[in-house]
């Protein structure tokens, strides 16, 4: 196809680097681990951004903007979260840069050097519970539901664009409640949110789940999730809500007058997805020639290429490019009329198929005498000639059509890839042939988890909400488990 | 009116600062020099920030993102650029903390130490510079039209809440061209947006003007601004866009072919507006009792209090409340119906009033017999009983009189207190009494413009576009002057 694309069946990893750069979507910087998220990728994020943004006030939260900095000490306060995060982190020790004496350019200046060092958010609980104590005083106050669009920075040494980067983009919801239940029903919500985002906007079917107490968030009770699967059958966190219990509001000494008037510690809640999303977007649905986007995120939804031999011809088809585009526009269809002269047909076809744009219209000196236009679905590149009269009807089909096909491709994938296991042997030879999920019976010990993640690379992803209860035999140990979990090797 | 606000003028500073915290826009966090901007401040940031983005993106401008971090050495490359941003700023040093031997806590582990310290932003041209030389190859990528939404920081010793924090949020537009002539009429062209901006929609009145050039960005040919002034009568800059000529394609060796297929290096600007313009909105229209904000910009446009000595009274004004509330945001206007029973009536006056919401219905049981709703408007505290067939005529009416009642009476007062003045004693006289702009011819140079400065803490704040050339003599040196130029003290 002329994309230079090396193919996923070749090397999946190789594909997806390569397809990240060459559809425009990010870039490495000049700074070690930090992105570029270039227009194009940005313009799916923005789309990303806007629905769940609507989501999430839908739902009662709020925006609002917290410090990029966080004082080394409140980390301290958490007893297990300081071990999760202020660790790999960047660290801010001056304030001031001078110009050297010796005139060899700028250095740090050592007598304005900070008293107490300043970590860049990894995440924001501390910064914002620090915050929170002077908030709430009493149950009027409760409860408080506040969201967060940030960037974020976890020192990373091996980077990949967009799945593992030092910095990234990302929301975190905040959330402080009255109850034990009101803050466990709002962790459960929120992933509800996600999944729903996940699956009615980005085509990607997930599994709700909780994950184990190693795999939950430093500092959560508990930690729900939802995983999605990728073309190569490795999992991918998509998106994680905590219920935090009472630990950060003791920390940070969080309390309020209850409608008795009793001081209480509140309870807490945080949720985030992150830029990581766009990583899973492309992964699912992408292929050998290039991206392939669900419609509902498509910054440009439909494209139209004129072929023409002529000035007369190129604008009788601008006229009719035109009407098109002005019609689709009016039913909220976004539509990018290419008729650059400085590239030819066959580079803005190979362009717009390594973009992903959902459907592509041609119109060429026939289609002018015909009345008609050739339109070509992405997902499927099958093509049909279809009458100017039905462009609009045909195209809104489509794109229900390819926004619901690439989800169920996508859920035929993760459900042929969900596999029941009973033996280690079976497990460890399914996990290097086939991939996916691997649905096995586990001890429910962090010892034996740690175990076969040490000899195989899976962890265990999720227990699935509403698991089915089951008596069984831990594929590792041998001892009686009461239900399986999925495992899965994981971005 | 028991909001315990400091009046204006008894103290304006303090005004600001008690009005800021009390109306739940901003407040200081525990990290010196960087605020928290809560939900309703924040709430009014978003109005501003989608207005913006729908201005940028009709400009033909795209969203993008690029780090956080920038290598030190980015910013020794363009020599005027490193003295102005490169010293104040946040240096990061370390990328990981450990467990202090002693026990004592987490401390910075010496052995992570970065080769290259990172400067956190204080604008973005390095980093954006060192990218664009990757994009841009021929006139075929030209123009490049790229904005980013970003959280920047430059290091203050003495902060005010909006007006000058350590980290602040803001958008930097950097755009890449073939002509110098293009490069400067988008670099005027994204001034009139401000402007623009500025007046229809935060209904504060400005001057667009030229800096001098000890006023100017560091990097820029020209800087380009747009001037507003405080009911205190001190200006305050409210954006600016750079002409940055060929110096940052210089100093990052970008280079595009051109037509002829001669190599040549593109032109460039920036332009960026802050949460700054916070500051600006709520010191143009606020007063003694709180926060006055134009209806294009509050977050809640009506609020609803219901009067009510029974359930049942509570229960019929609920029913007219709710019908007015689906009338009027049906048609766009965004309704806040308060029936809290944890607050009286008249802490919620007090508490919209504070909060600038533009209109405020009451509803008692008076008006439920006689079909009626009591209305006051925020900027003139007038009261009006209006018949209930009439509320979204009426409505719709005051939220227009509103906006422009706000924009006339901040345009008189700026008009007021643009004075000319022809002697320093005058002028020294008129910047105590009077303040504002003062109007007065300059010699031209930079020394001039400097002791000025140092003996009465007035800059130029512009030389207004189109200024009208006259022949006069320097208020300060008596050397003959070509124009008047604007002076005044500023935020």
């Amino acid at each position: 196809m002329g994309k230079n694309l090396t193919s996923r069946e070749e090397d999946y990893s190789k594909w997806y680097n390569e397809l990240v750069t060459k559809a425009d979507l990010a870039e490495n910087s000049g700074v070690r681990g930090c992105m570029v998220i270039k227009p194009y990728g940005y313009a799916i994020w923005e789309k990303m951004q806007a629905q769940l943004d609507k989501m999430f006030k839908e739902t009662g939260h709020k925006n609002a903007y917290f410090p990029l900095f966080i004082p080394k000490s409140y980390f301290s306060k958490e007893a297990s979260h300081v071990d999760g995060f202020a660790k790999e982190c960047a660290v801010v020790t001056h304030y001031r840069l001078k110009n050297a004496e010796d005139g060899s350019g700028i250095v740090v200046d050592e007598t304005a050097k900070l008293e107490e060092e300043l970590i860049v958010r990894p995440t924001s609980e501390t910064i914002i519970w620090d915050t929170y104590r002077k908030w709430i005083q009493s149950y009027r106050d409760l409860p408080l539901l506040i969201n967060q669009w940030a960037n974020v920075v976890r020192w990373e040494m091996r980077t990949r664009l967009f799945l593992r980067t030092s910095e990234f983009l990302w929301q975190e919801g905040h959330t402080a409640h009255e109850t034990k239940a009101e803050a466990i029903e709002e962790a459960e919500k929120m992933m509800n949110v996600y999944a729903n985002f996940a699956e009615s906007f980005m085509a990607i079917p997930v599994i709700k789940g909780t994950k184990t107490a190693s795999e939950r968030f430093a500092g959560a009770l508990e930690t729900y999730c939802i995983e999605a699967l990728m073309q190569d059958g490795k999992a991918l966190q998509a998106g994680t809500s905590h219920f935090l219990g009472q630990n950060f509001a003791k920390a940070f000494d969080v309390k309020f007058a209850n409608k008795e008037g009793k001081q209480d510690y509140v309870w807490a809640t945080s949720w985030g997805v992150s830029t990581r999303l766009m990583g899973a977007l492309i992964m699912t649905h992408s292929d050998d020639n290039g991206l392939v986007l669900p419609p509902k995120l498509a910054p440009e939804q439909v494209v139209i290429v004129p072929i023409y031999r002529n000035e007369e011809q190129k604008n009788a088809i601008a006229e009719v490019a035109n009407q098109i585009k002005t019609l689709l526009n009016k039913n909220n269809i976004s539509v990018n009329f290419d008729n650059r002269d400085t590239y030819k047909p066959g580079w803005k076809f190979n362009e717009y198929e390594l973009k992903g744009v959902p459907i592509r219209l041609v119109i060429g000196p026939n289609d002018l005498e015909k009345k008609t236009v050739e339109l070509s679905r992405r997902d499927t590149l099958a093509k049909q000639t279809i009458p100017l009269d039905h462009v609009l009807d045909v195209i809104q089909k489509t794109l229900d059509s390819i926004q619901k096909n690439l989800y169920e491709r996508a859920l035929n994938y993760r459900n042929n890839h969900i596999t029941l296991v009973d033996t280690y042997a079976d497990f460890k030879n399914l996990l290097e042939t086939k991939g996916g999920f691997l649905s096995a019976h586990w001890d429910g010990t962090p010892e034996t988890e740690e175990r076969i993640k040490e000899e195989t690379k899976a962890t265990i992803r999720c227990v699935p909400i509403d698991n089915t209860l089951e008596s069984g035999i831990c594929i590792y140990s041998g001892k009686p488990s009461t239900q399986r979990v999925l495992f899965a090797k994981a971005y």
